[in-house]
């Protein structure tokens, strides 16, 4: 990890602390709206006091959504034949099918098999099953424990019912010297989940920490905790138009908790400021990645790269949702990911942060060669022409700093890495050879 | 053919009614001017009596060019020194060299060899040849008859004459919702040959009865029926700076009839409309195709595409000219086209047709994701993510209707046939989801 | 060599009296300023009368630069334990490093020693070593006699001084049709090397003695005869501004003489107009060349194409210096050097200018193709297409003469060499078919 600026000693207790965050939050019983989401926000809060939390209320219109009401949901469990509780949310709310409608009554197996869902190649697995914008009710079981269901008589409650309420999530804003804006989002809206969840949201918040602590910041950071899908509809509809005139690049923070892979979702367009970013920064990192069709999107881009808004939203991953076996199973679990993983994660995305604050264009100060000699920069004996290459980096930078090229362009014109471009950079920015534009 | 809107059974009696229509054609004496053009444009009239026939004076100049005299020719044969009657024009009409002037003598066998032509290779074969601009006379022969003639006085009569006409050429203008022109240039220059010839008149005139049973057309529809060269000069000194205005894209259709192959001729620029168009089709109807460079041009390309127009016209084609040895010779005759060579150009150009007709530019309605659900688009449940494939093309290509897209660019983006395309946009138009553009 | 308009017996005159010139040069002893660039100079001037000198003087700022005051230099040697001569400036003027301070005085081996310079991997070699900017002294001396150098006491002698006086270069304007300029530079500045200096000088003297022979030039030529890097950057200094304005193309001649290699070293945009010609150039006569990337620059594209000037400055080179192990050392000698090679270097770059002079854009003056035959032409006979080349290429010109496309992308497209395309251009342009933008 070159960019890294933390010393290895700190980056364990970043991934530590991330993943201390993922444990506390793992049991709480999140869906789009409700108490779990606002336990969730709180909790982020506590750590990052200038979050500022939002509600929209039930039936606003978002574009074409409507706020839907809350789900509050109290109990929820089956008991069968023999008198066994099964299935009971109170163990692992994954049981019950999200936004379940309320339920108290009893059925013989054969009805009660139209409301279960199972994953038969994955017999011990909890299944993640939602119905949030049409009245049903469902419970979620290991296909196991479903084949090994007797007929009978079972009795199945649900204590839950629907309120008006909001739509709530967080949002910061961390002023930087331009009012161009790098943009972070995460979601906050699947229960007991750690990949496709947590790591989202724990990451961020380091990231924000790291983002806070930083001397100074070149950009503006807005950075939103939002229900997937209708939250970044909802936010699109309330800033959208600020997204657009400020957001210089935009990053969403999604499965980037487990060990296995790197994997990068683009923009729509392909090749934006973000894309740009990203690319460089796995190749300057030397990191194998997995880079995806936009046509395999499955998260916020699907809000933010859509034509109305086209913004330059990328997502650089570890194992990208919908592709490993553990996704939207109640084994996406905490032994999914790791310190390491999130470490991984965080440290991917930090990189792009430190690339963006770092990458000016620069242009040289004075027409042809400087005397580089007269300031302590190059030998002043011409021989066998042996140019040490850091001197010849050093004449290369002021070749390519021509006021058109990025440090990024620059870095890769003349194959340094981005450390050392940054390093060159600042030694003759210093000698007054170079200056930002 | 997935672009194909016929009935199987029409298919092939169009393919039959061409071909009959070319059978009817084939013994007509063409050359570039005079009775036999006259007669063929009457017989097309005769199937489209929108057909306007216009003609232009002998000796008028055309940019570079100038309207010759038309070619009178009553009779011509030679008397071979057994008082035989060879090389008979009545019996082939190749047999005699176009625009012969006048002859009517005796001459050793050594004279005649002068103007004698034939092919060693193709012994069996009468070439084509004509000598349009310079006063000639000459006879075409079966190379395995030419080495039989024996020594002796051979007797040479050619009845013609040369008189002020016309050239004469039809027109035909179907009117759409749009100023802007399809166009269709065939010629009638050729007396009988099959390939190299009757192909394209016969085809164009069927695209054009299928382009009259339209119950609409986006754009207006010109086409021509022209002798090679000089009346594609002739036809842009007079309506040059329509085309130019108007044309939207072109088709040259010359050598649709044979059952060989398929090969594409593109426009001098290379990456006009009309050929993006033509690759497509190609692409999307899975057919091999031969795309020649436009260094081996040979048809009214020559002049159309020349620098001073530089128009958006290209040729599909089945065998291309001057690739099978057939061409320009007796050989390229009925047996040399069939009802199936002749659908195969037909069904080809007519693709490209329907796609252009079909090729319009969209723009979603709304911002971010619509919510398909509510319109009864989507599965409301959500779950292990299986997005049925077709539930993906729609949301894909939601994603890409951006304004600058057309059918065809998001057809390619997001991997669906145009057909498929066709169906999504006609589908997501209807729930209002996207309008054209 | 398809572009040379010369005489074969010409050729070899060339590059005998090229060859000779070297060897009239080769003792000189050039260093950046002094008396050794003087007469160097006047040697030029005396063979290209045209020829201006100028003189920047000692202490004036060019840039980041200051002129240095000119080194004299009388005598220099060593003296052994022995009492033999060594290192005597007077027998090669390498032994003495360039700019060496005035000495007189005795030192024991050990002392001694801090100031040889010698290359263990070539043991017979000289090397050249300078020190401009720097006062220090030093004996260049082949390695295997630095190693039978005995312990004892030496003498050490080296007759010089530091005088204010000035940089001398020469230029020369040869005006043609336009104010827009080819620009030729080479450098005076090294002693006794023969590939990595006087290749240079004497390459630009035949090239100006052509170009005055022409009986017209359509460009203005501008060449100067500099010493290295700081000859650049004070000519930048005075003349930068005009040449940033006319400057089409520009050539530095450097290492120009051996013969085995072709070395390519581009613009730093790698795409202006110098890199189009001679890649071109290149291609046309079929030479293989080895394309360098401009990050191995190293003669005076470092100051034209820094950032501030940007000049489409490219070097045609033989072997590249840097690349061949005789570079920068007494066996860059007379023998290294050839008049083959040295007319090798000549042609590729007339070839160059050659191409620059003649390469129009055109377009044609008649819409479609005009009527060939009437203009004698063309075959007026139509038959089996047998179009010969030559006719074919007259088609293929007129089709691509749009007014946009110079005489090298017509030869490119049209697939004929520079001459061929030369040629149809004359004869078009003599039918008044064609005309020059």
């Amino acid at each position: 990890m070159p960019l890294n600026n933390m010393e290895l000693t700190d980056d364990f207790q970043v991934g530590k602390k991330m993943y201390d965050w993922a444990k506390d939050l793992f049991p709480v019983g999140r869906s789009i709206t409700g108490q779990g989401v606002r336990d969730t926000l709180n909790y982020i809060k506590n750590k990052l006091p200038e979050l500022k939390l939002h509600g929209i209320p039930t039936g606003e219109k978002v574009f074409d959504w409507e706020i839907p009401q809350e789900w509050v949901i109290r109990d929820a469990y089956v008991i069968d034949p023999q008198g066994n509780k099964i299935l009971d949310y109170k163990k692992h709310n994954l049981h019950l099918m999200g936004y379940s409608e309320p339920v108290n009554c009893e059925m013989d197996l054969e009805e009660l098999q139209q409301h279960l869902f199972s994953i038969e190649s994955m017999p011990h697995a909890i299944p993640y099953v939602t119905s949030y914008y049409k009245s049903r009710w469902g419970f979620c079981i290991p296909h196991a424990e479903r084949e090994k269901l007797v007929p009978g008589t079972y009795k199945v409650l649900i204590d839950s019912n629907f309120v008006n309420g909001s739509l709530d999530y967080g949002e910061v804003v961390i002023p930087g010297e331009s009012k161009e804006e790098i943009y972070l989002s995460t979601y906050i809206c699947h229960p007991s989940m750690a990949n496709n969840e947590l790591s989202g949201p724990v990451v961020t918040l380091a990231l924000l920490q790291w983002i806070k602590s930083l001397p100074k910041r070149r950009y503006t950071y807005r950075a939103v905790f939002i229900p997937e899908t209708i939250g970044a509809v909802a936010y699109l509809a309330k800033r959208g138009k600020e997204l657009k005139q400020y957001m210089k690049a935009g990053f969403i923070l999604t499965c980037v908790g487990d060990n296995l892979a790197y994997s990068f979702m683009p923009s729509r367009k392909g090749n934006t400021y973000a894309d740009k970013i990203a690319r460089f920064v796995y190749k300057d990192l030397g990191l194998p990645v997995k880079e995806y069709s936009f046509l395999q999107r499955g998260s916020d881009e699907r809000q933010y790269c859509s034509p109305a808004y086209d913004l330059p939203v990328v997502s650089l991953m570890r194992s990208k949702y919908a592709t490993f076996k553990e996704y939207h199973t109640s084994c996406d679990n905490l032994d999914f990911i790791s310190p390491d993983g999130l470490y991984g994660g965080f440290a991917i995305n930090r990189a792009c942060l430190e690339c963006i604050e770092n990458n000016y264009l620069y242009e040289v100060t004075i027409p042809c060669e400087p005397k580089m000699d007269k300031r302590g920069l190059r030998s002043s004996i011409g021989g066998p022409r042996v140019i040490e290459p850091s001197m010849a980096n050093m004449m290369n930078f002021l070749m390519y700093a021509d006021g058109d090229s990025d440090l990024i362009d620059i870095a890769e014109t003349i194959g340094v890495s981005f450390l050392e471009a940054k390093q060159l950079a600042n030694l003759l920015e210093k000698h007054n050879l170079i200056r930002k534009i």
